[in-house]
């Protein structure tokens, strides 16, 4: 770890020590053993100060709880690895978390009828409706990841045997929740283009209805996919679906968040997003919105009462089990939001980054983008077999060289040993970033001889 | 918020702004500018250092993302509420949350079976085992809250309509796990002394089977319960659902991580836990733990393929949704783990800090306590209608006049306005915060004419 780096992470610590002084001390304020504690750790932070701005002093990496290395990609790094680049936290919501770690930390003035997003202070309920509005449906609450919104909607809306309609390139997680409910999926063929085409759709869907002998009970497919990284006709896809009742939910783990998404617009009927995927926000965390239509059904409220005691717990949502996401997790989704919301709308200064990128990377010869290109999208899966591969084939670390190559330059997240098809992600990555990274796997391929024909690519 | 505090969290905050700095500078280190910014970073925490020294400077109460106030609860006062106590972070778990609070920041280092609880580095697969230990159990999963194991085992094995035993003092996130299974909950009576005790258990499997139809699919049992935090025969009752061969979970959300549990002495089938509840742990976490016997069916992997693609996810479990706690939140789980250890070996100190206090409460005439006494938990339930009820009645802030009280003294966390049965926790309390704690209550009662009578209360 580099010295600024570790001082940073040394005086933070030396904070949290402090902290935990004022934490132990009475309501009548420090005695004198604290009093001493708090000025030797006010010393012990200033001399971390002072190694911090000149660059100088001992790194010795801070270890937490004597077994846990300090994680410093995100400060030495330009990560590019595939899921974690818009889910890095913004400052405010790394406030958020050091403020609100604690766990029940959202509910000191939980009043009746104590459920989370009817907490006023602070502003949850409020947020609840600023997520809604975010991607233009009626309701919204927060849940432990996207992957449980699939959850609560499958377990609400598929029977035993029901098929469900996803596509050849949906997530894994949205298999294990059609079969957590009982279903059964059914595939929408791809196109050629990666892409999860209407007619397609329909057409299983017809398939299906035969088959099955009972039309799919729920269709759920990617808004982008995590494969490609395609953009989905997801406007083409709820139309069909609605032509046969069937409930459209819109993966939007790499949409919302990153892009506008209007719910309403797509026609979906509801539209998942992942916090620690795409809003900036710790894990795990994720929104699941929906219609008016769709509300009472996937946020119905408990209707079991005990056999003796008459207890009722009414205002419980079934599918959220009571109250899903609180302290830290929840406050620092709130601390990025306006950042989230106001990011959106730059996604296509994103979208231009990355082709940049892409386009230098195409200039290595004999490297492929197999996502859709121009980019519309910041991930990226590209294939270097006929560019980086070769390299890796006659060389002692094999694929590793290249991530030896890439961590020497200060570039992380690339799949490590990895050379033939491989995704990568420059969401967020300051145009200074994009050209030091394009640069470096030029130079990179440069050195290994692989010819680099700059400004040979169009996009 | 006090001079010191506040100042802890503005150069928290301010050494967050100087990570941000290193975040955005190129892997070749700061520009010009980056430097200036970091200069005038460190100079702006030295002037706050000193203010946090000197306990001097204005406190403006710093803002996170312009629409969070921080939380200073327990820097400020002494948090009696009834389910932060023990859920409230070690510094060390802070550590974490800084360190790896980004959203995937677990999964720098995943490789194939691509699996959280094969992580080996952070050592996430090590820890899971330590965790199976610690509550000897064989195998064991952090899930997102305690309730995502109540629904994971309920799940897996309650079918529609089938009955669960419950108890009079079960959660109500027990009930909604039933609920989204499709069983139905059905309760054991409990005792005078609001204990679920073993033979009327018995009795009510009986009435069940006879009523029903059907044995039970599954026993779900608080350890200690929400209500009265009294300490149930779960040995005694698991023998019972074992003589009728039902399946036994026993919730421990106010044991695991607080006092000893032994799974397989206790014989339960599945032990849960809340790690934002008893483990020192963020929101939302917790910890499903079972028997080998059990494991393969709650922990199923998925069993699903794609019918075009053929995709298989095999190692993936399908309760689990794969992965559960990402980042910061399993980080700062593992951060308090060898402190929350340590400190169940040391619960007897903790009763009797709680027996202190309750016994002080008692001195004042008219107090009762409701839960088991002497206690044995740190969890306790107290009626004073007999005594700060009496004020509140001719009080003209009713009673909040007792809130008012309370917060003049740096003590928060008890139900704002109640003054009937109410509920507080002294988990983690230093015998000096028991002994202000005790004083503060029987001060503001001679203030407002209630008798005390010291030394009155035997324990």
């Amino acid at each position: 770890m580099n010295t600024r780096t570790s001082k940073t992470f040394e005086a933070l610590f030396a904070l949290e020590d402090i902290r935990e002084v004022l934490r132990q001390a009475l309501p009548t304020g420090p005695d004198a053993a604290e009093e001493a504690e708090l000025k030797a750790g006010v010393a012990r932070v200033r001399a971390i100060l002072d190694d911090l701005e000149a660059g100088t002093g001992n790194v010795h990496q801070p270890k937490i709880a004597g077994i846990l290395d300090v994680r410093s990609r995100e400060e030495e790094y330009i990560n590019i690895q595939p899921i974690q680049a818009a889910g890095r936290l913004t400052p405010e919501a790394r406030k958020a978390l050091i403020a609100y770690g604690d766990g029940y930390s959202t509910c000191d003035a939980c009043r009746k009828p104590f459920r989370l997003d009817k907490i006023q202070k602070p502003p949850i309920a409020a947020f609840h409706e600023d997520l809604a509005k975010f991607v233009n449906m009626d309701v919204a609450r927060v849940v432990p990841g996207a992957r449980r919104g699939f959850q609560a909607v499958a377990s609400s809306l598929v029977n035993k045997g029901d098929p469900v309609i996803v596509s050849g390139l949906s997530h894994y997680t949205e298999f294990l929740a059609v079969e957590g409910a009982g279903g059964i999926v059914r595939e929408v063929p791809i196109s050629k283009e990666h892409l999860v085409e209407p007619d397609r759709a329909a057409e299983k869907i017809e398939e299906v209805i035969r088959s099955d002998g009972k039309t799919p009970a729920l269709m759920m497919i990617d808004h982008v996919d995590y494969q490609f990284a395609n953009i989905h006709d997801i406007k083409g896809l709820t139309k069909v679906a609605h032509q046969y009742d069937i409930p459209f939910l819109c993966n939007g783990a790499y949409t919302v968040g990153v892009m506008p998404v209007d719910g309403k617009a797509l026609g979906a009927d509801f539209v998942v997003g992942s916090g620690h995927k795409s809003m900036a926000s710790p894990a795990p965390s994720g929104v699941l919105a929906t219609t008016d239509e769709w509300a009472d059904i996937v946020f119905r409220t408990t209707a079991m009462t005990g056999d003796v005691t008459n207890r009722k717990f009414g205002i419980k949502e079934v599918e959220m089990l009571g109250c899903t996401l609180m302290g830290g997790t929840l406050m620092a989704m709130m601390a990025s939001f306006p950042a989230v919301r106001e990011r959106t709308a730059r996604f296509g200064e994103e979208v231009k980054k990355s082709n940049a990128f892409i386009k230098g990377l195409l200039e290595i010869e004999g490297t492929e983008v197999l996502s859709e290109y121009p980019r519309k999208h910041t991930l990226s899966k590209v294939d270097t077999t006929g560019s980086f591969d070769k390299v890796a084939q006659v060389h002692k670390r094999r694929g590793f060289f290249l991530s030896d190559e890439l961590k020497k330059r200060g570039i992380a997240g690339e799949f490590a040993g990895a050379t033939r098809a491989w995704k990568l992600n420059t969401y967020g990555l300051s145009w200074e970033k994009i050209n030091y990274l394009t640069q470096a796997f030029q130079e990179i391929a440069e050195k290994y001889e692989i010819p680099v024909n700059k400004g040979h690519i169009q996009n």
